[in-house]
């Protein structure tokens, strides 16, 4: 995967000047101007609320769906099984120490909505056909700056990593963590000839690159529970990640959405004793009760909620500096950063 | 760091029978010959009872301390610590979700024990002088098998991954997970004569690669919280990771330890709202209190624990597994794995 990245150096327009230059992550995200944050569509926020916890403290848990191209299958369903309330009523199950917690209907017996689709497995990844846009560590030294390559045309993914443990390459797609992995494809020849001319046609090579993305198994993330495979399960029965990320589950769930507030609300439960973190019979007194769940549009007074653009010269900056770390408190920067290591800045959108 | 593994191929000795074959993670751990099991020395591990949780159940944590070569200086400071019994009274004061829990004396005036040391930054790594044996995958079909290096003679450090998002390779030393760097170094030529011989001196070449080592910052593992550098802390403040593998601290903090039981007493504690996560001035009630800390080999009836030797055909072939899920829930195996989604087998030894 080597070949993808770096190819050409063109360093990124950071700050003019060095010592003005925001150094930590944090200081880069405040300082992002409000052009490179991009607006969350309410209608794709859906709004869990959690009984309130024994000192009658509210819980709610905001989370985000995934956009188009990825696990559309699954989101539809979500949408219809948040517009039936079918959660409401249902309760957290599974609370498993650096893993998942797992939230839907315990008695796995509840009806289901009418209409709900089951999306096949061919759609856990999305299949590109064409060139994605590339920055990178530059060639030497060796992640000291991030690059971008000049020989591709832009388009909506950029790949910032190409030493991931899991797969050849890692991004960002619309703001979302992806995994890549690109086919080179063995190029064409098109005959293209004028209408009506009598000029013999022009043969003309066209490279087209198929790159294979999906969604990654990050901490917060939220992913469709399922049976063993073929089954591909409906989108009911959901968990987010608590834990180093399950990469291993890329590309054999569907991933739906991530947390983007209240994520301490299910990262802190009590753990469950059964199997798989379970919570045993013995304390199905653990499991929290899901009051509601409704899509953000239908919520009154929602904050809005917005994310740091993954196309902006912001985020470029930030990814840099995660990965290398050179402010007080570091001596050693790392000079590189895992995909999962990299969490997409979210806030609620300034008054 | 490529060229570290797989120079040649032998494929690590699998179970004969593809068809009786263990195939989860789990399901090779718990086939591991007893051999395959090494013993922790109950002086090396410490035993923290926190105050009960609101229904008066107990809460211990049990961490194990690093071994020697690495960080000793520091397991020095906190051995004299739990023998000054200089933890009892002080509490958990920082909760930051998808990063550490943090303990030690809130008020930062608590009278230190006297003979602490102060490590230098030089101690959060170890250099060798030496090779070192590697596993990694085979060269084709990428991960798909464990092969290991004939060329080179073994040592007790084993490389398994050369595709690590911060550093060349990653493996694990004795049972730890560690990050590597290894500089080939030039080679030198050494003059040797037989003592009386009249012949003259005969030259050797003599290859002396240097191999830089330290442990890695996964989930459980244990670390000495410090001011902004040069501090390097003195062990008296500790911290556990909670989420995402926080890699960008390796060779920046000391690692001491990791957590072998009670990690859900620390991870599912309610986050703290201060700066960092610590625990904010309205919200000190949240602050647990430490009641003891105290070495292995002073309690009472504390359970044998043991690990998995990293250096056993069974963890090789668990290490396999986990890059190369192909158990009936899997539909397509990763081909890779990250050194923190690794964790080292622990359990109570059998009675």
């Amino acid at each position: 995967m080597r070949r993808l990245v770096a190819l050409a150096v063109l360093a990124l327009a950071l700050p003019a000047s060095a010592e003005d230059a925001p150094v930590t992550p944090n200081a880069i995200v405040a300082a992002a101007p409000a052009a490179d944050w991009q607006a969350i569509d309410p209608a794709d926020l859906l709004v869990m609320d959690l009984a309130p916890d024994r000192d009658g403290n509210p819980r709610r848990v905001v989370f985000q769906l995934i956009p188009a191209p990825f696990s559309q299958g699954w989101v539809g369903n979500i949408r219809k099984l948040a517009a039936a309330h079918w959660w409401d009523g249902t309760s957290i199950n599974r609370v498993q120490d650096n893993y998942v917690v797992q939230w839907g209907d315990v008695t796995e017996k509840k009806a289901l909505p009418n209409g709900l689709t089951q999306p096949g497995e061919e759609q856990y990844s999305e299949q590109y056909k064409g060139q994605i846009d590339h920055y990178g560590p530059c060639p030497a030294p060796r992640g000291d700056e991030i690059c971008k390559t000049t020989e591709r045309p832009a388009d909506e993914a950029i790949a910032f990593f190409d030493n991931d443990s899991y797969t050849g390459n890692t991004g960002f797609y619309s703001g979302w963590p992806i995994g890549m992995k690109t086919t080179r494809a063995a190029p064409l020849v098109v005959s293209v000839s004028a209408p009506g001319s009598k000029r013999p046609p022009t043969d003309i090579p066209v490279q087209l690159d198929s790159t294979e993305m999906w969604p990654t198994h990050c901490y917060g993330m939220v992913g469709v529970g399922r049976n063993v495979s073929p089954d591909t399960g409906t989108g009911a029965e959901l968990y987010t990640v608590i834990g180093q990320a399950p990469r291993q589950l890329d590309r054999n769930i569907a991933l739906v959405g991530r947390i983007i507030e209240g994520m301490e609300n299910l990262s802190s439960l009590p753990r469950g004793h059964g199997d798989l973190g379970f919570y045993a019979d013995d304390e199905a007194d653990k499991r929290v009760p899901i009051l509601s769940v409704r899509l953000g549009n239908e919520i009154r007074d929602l904050p809005r909620f917005e994310y740091l653009s993954t196309e902006s010269k912001s985020f470029a900056a930030y990814v840099h500096s995660r990965a290398n770390r050179k402010d007080d408190f570091y001596i050693q920067p790392a000079g590189g950063v895992d995909i999962c290591n990299v969490p997409v800045p979210i806030r609620r959108a300034p008054q």
